[in-house]
This record gives C-alpha cells, sequence and structure tokens, in this order.
C-alpha cells in the first residue's frame, strides 16, 4: 500500500521479492512491513527481502510488525547466518488481545486488530491522518487574514472581527479531501466482531478461502467463505470488498467472486498483480 | 541428484520449488536434503518444501542434513506456526572438523567434507556403493553351480572344484559397473585439501563467483574464482566440473566458463534447468 509515497507491505510470502520485481515496485522504498501470523506462506519471503535490502546497501530505518515470536525467528537466522545488517529493523509486536495503534506520523496511522485464526493472527488497518484545511490565497488577500486567524480557520472555526467582519471557514478554506483507509484481514474465519473494527474503511481485503458450500470446513480450518466475506464487508459497511487465499481446490475465483458479489456487488477478486486505488465515497 | 530413484537435493535457497516444478522434478520423492550452511540463499526455501510435503499428506521419512543451527531454526519456526507435521524429520549435524559419513544404505553414501567459507560451511560427496557382480546365467546352468560356488564368484573369487575343474570369476560374471560420485562445494573460498577429499569424483560441482582478475575479492568474500575452481578440479583429477554460483556482476557466466576451461576443459556452467548425466570414466 502506497500512501503518499511511503510503502507499507502486509504479509510477504515466499516469493514476494519476484512480485516485487513484476509489479516494478521499488523494494527499496518499503519502510513499513507488517506480519499477520506465523504461517509460513505469511513470513517465508521476510528474510530473504531483507537480505536484499541489505544487499543492496540500505542503511533506513525498517518498521516491523508481527506476532513476537518473529523478532525471535529473524534473531535467531541472523545468528546462525552471522548477518551484518547495515540497517535498523525497528520492530513492533502484535497483540491478539485488542485493537492498538502500531504506527502514526503527520499522514498515516497504522493500527492492528484481531482476528481468528488457528494461531494468534492479527489483522491491519492504515488510515490517512485528516488534513488540515488549506486557507484560499484569495481570502488570505481579501481579509488580509492575521496569522491567528489563518490558525482559526485551519482549526475550523470561523472568525469573527471585532469591526463586525465574519470570515466563514467554509467559504475561506479548500474541502478537505478525505481521508482514506484500508484494512487487511486474514488469515481468519468469519467474525462479526471485525465489521466493528473495520466499519466503513474505504477499501477491504478479506480472506475468502471457500466457498459457502464449504462453511464446515472453513469453519473448521478457521478460513471463511466467499459469502461470509461479502456479509462481513456489508456489515462494515466498506466501500469496496476484495477477495483472495482462494483454495487451489478452485480452478479461479470467478465463483467465489459471484457468491461474494451476490451479498456485495462492489467486490473484486484478488489476482497476480492486481492493483487497487483507494476511494473515498461521496 | 537421483540415484537409483533416491533423490537427495543439495542445498535449498528460496524459490526452489519454483525450481522443482520447472524442472518436474517428483518433490515427494526427495527423502535427504543436504544443506551447506547458514547463509539464507541457501536454505530459505527449506521450510515452505517441508511445509509443501505436509500439505500433500507426507508421510515418509525425511533425512535432513545441515548444521546444527538449522535443527534450532526449524524447531522455531514450526513452534511459532503451531505446525503439526505428519512426517518425521531424521536430523543429522553436520561438522566442519572433518569429512564424515552422514548416511549409508546399500546403493548409496553420504560424506560431508568442510569447506572454507566465512561461516561453517560443508561440501557433500555423494558415492554409489560398490555392487555386487551379477553371475551369468548360461554359466550356472553350463556348470550347474552350487550356492557356495555362486557365493564365491560374487566375491570376485574363481571357483576350482575337485574333479580340476577351473571356473574363472572374470569369465562367469557380468563386468561390474563403476561406482559414480558427484561431489557439491560451495559456498568456499578456493582450499586445495578440497582437491584430496574429492578426489577421482565423476562430477564436481564447485561454485565460481568471480573472474580471477578479482582474486583478492574473491579471498576476501570466501568464494573462488573460475580459474581456481578448474585448478581444483585439476588437481582432484575429477572427470567433470560444473561451475556454478555466478556474481550477478556479471551478465552471464561465459566469462567465467572460458577461464575455468583454460584450466580444466571438461567444465559446464551450471544453468537454471541444466541437467547432467553422472558418467564414470573408461
Amino acid at each position: 500500500m502506497n500512501v503518499h509515497e511511503k510503502q507499507f507491505l502486509f504479509d510477504c510470502g515466499e516469493g514476494t521479492q519476484i512480485a516485487l520485481r513484476h509489479g516494478r515496485i521499488r523494494m527499496m522504498r518499503i519502510d513499513h512491513i507488517a506480519i499477520s501470523h506465523m504461517h509460513r506462506d505469511h513470513y517465508f519471503g521476510l528474510f530473504g527481502l531483507i537480505s536484499t535490502f541489505n544487499l543492496l546497501g540500505r542503511t533506513r530505518d525498517l518498521h516491523l510488525y508481527g506476532p513476537p515470536a518473529l523478532q525471535g525467528l529473524l534473531a535467531a537466522q541472523e545468528a546462525a547466518g552471522e548477518t551484518v545488517r547495515g540497517f535498523p529493523i525497528i520492530f513492533h509486536p502484535t497483540s491478539t488481545e485488542a485493537p492498538e495503534v502500531l504506527f502514526e506520523d503527520g499522514s498515516v496511522r497504522l493500527e492492528s486488530f484481531p482476528v481468528r485464526h488457528r494461531i494468534p493472527t492479527t489483522g491491519f488497518l492504515l488510515r490517512e491522518q485528516p488534513r488540515e484545511p488549506g486557507v484560499k490565497r484569495a481570502e488570505v488577500r481579501k481579509w488580509d487574514l492575521q496569522p491567528s486567524e489563518v490558525l482559526a480557520l485551519k482549526r475550523g472555526e470561523d472568525v469573527h472581527r471585532e469591526d463586525g467582519t465574519q470570515i466563514l471557514f467554509a467559504d475561506a478554506c479548500h474541502p478537505v479531501p478525505a481521508s482514506r483507509s484500508y484494512a487487511f484481514a486474514a488469515d481468519t474465519r468469519y467474525w462479526k466482531q471485525v465489521a466493528e473494527w473495520v466499519k466503513g474503511v474505504d477499501l477491504l481485503y478479506h480472506e475468502a478461502t471457500f466457498l459457502d458450500a464449504m462453511k464446515a470446513r472453513a469453519e473448521k480450518t478457521y478460513h471463511t467463505t466467499a459469502r461470509q466475506a461479502g456479509r462481513l464487508a456489508l456489515e462494515a459497511g466498506v466501500g469496496q470488498l476484495v477477495i483472495g487465499h482462494v483454495s487451489a481446490r478452485y480452478e479461479g475465483p470467478e465463483d467465489l467472486l459471484k457468491e461474494a458479489q451476490a451479498v456485495f456487488p462492489e467486490t473484486v477478486a484478488a489476482v497476480d498483480g492486481l492493483i487497487l486505488e483507494v476511494q473515498t465515497r461521496c
């Protein structure tokens, strides 16, 4: 996920470097990697990617988010290889107790939330920070706005001068673009609680491993059916749903896509190389 | 390396499963995996391969050879993923003290030998066991050979009967095919001692990371030049040399191949998908 040229990678299976190359992603610009859980298809490309960062001479910090065990494994394999890493990894352990904020700066906030898989697993939620409204240049000139007045307008307040002049926020400021949001929920059983935590996000990735005919198997293996994914998107009132992690028993995602769309029409299927733009709803 | 349908895999970098699929190798028939050292490009495909074995329902033993640290890492990541593995892994720790026999059965013997890399590393040597000579059926009938006489011939002895009949081993038995051998030496500095340990093998894989113009860099980074690899093959009197692990600084292996061939003409360059038949020399 590219947010104003900050790149976040969610999960990193074996072969992720190949996928990044195919997608022409500038991998050295990835400063944040979030790992949902310790199943191999979700983190086995991580150490190779870190190794490549090192080979390419990276010095910039890498923020790594994931289960506490990930930190130990990374340390163990670096020790075994007597690795000399040229850049710091700042490890942020995730917890499956409750949602929490993992990272925050002026433009973006990363949160985790628990999901229900066979082993401790979290989803992730990425939100643009609310942007400060910009005061229109013409208004600054027209009213000869003072710094204190500009700051008041940026806080969303109207300005009332002693001479009775009123300068309204709504007139003086550019409309603020809505903050976009993306949630990543994999791997997990259908769990209604997740809908609360991802409520209203613009784009939700949710796993959909099985068709609803295999609901019992999905439940047993801690996965979700396409229909359930659609239902969760509906309950959460998200803008768009993208489903993936389709079982190899299906030839392709077509049937799962139809099933999810029957419940939640704004659904697409994740395929290798798919690029989605996160759009706010009007 | 396929020896009478026993399959041995030497090192297992990320993406090995993809290479196995491309090569149409029946991966479930791999019962032996030997890891030379704990650098990521040599073992990062291992855990994914083990995972695939598990998904495919493997129950057969897997023999795994490698540095002691490998066992700990495997245990740690299986614990993190709460993996329930359906087949046993028999771990054989390697040592860099001296050559040693790692595995032996009726048809094959696997040995390790130390090489000189930045971290503890071994090469591997695979030999067919000497085969028992077969007695020609026509000879059995012609002389009405008794079981004790057959056993004597199989031991390479001639038979002298009391009536003065002489049945010579050389006449009565099929010629025994020579035992073939393969050695794998990577990653390593050029180290003359290795020539003793791989003396006379039919096929030697030796790394050749740099051209000889970069000999100092090869020494410093514990790698070998193409010329040095050729020299080692010559010193060891091997049948054929295959070089690989070429630095990404070179466009392809052509120049390295020429350099090695100038010293040891029976050299080929390893490229993805290359299949070599190990042949004995006459």
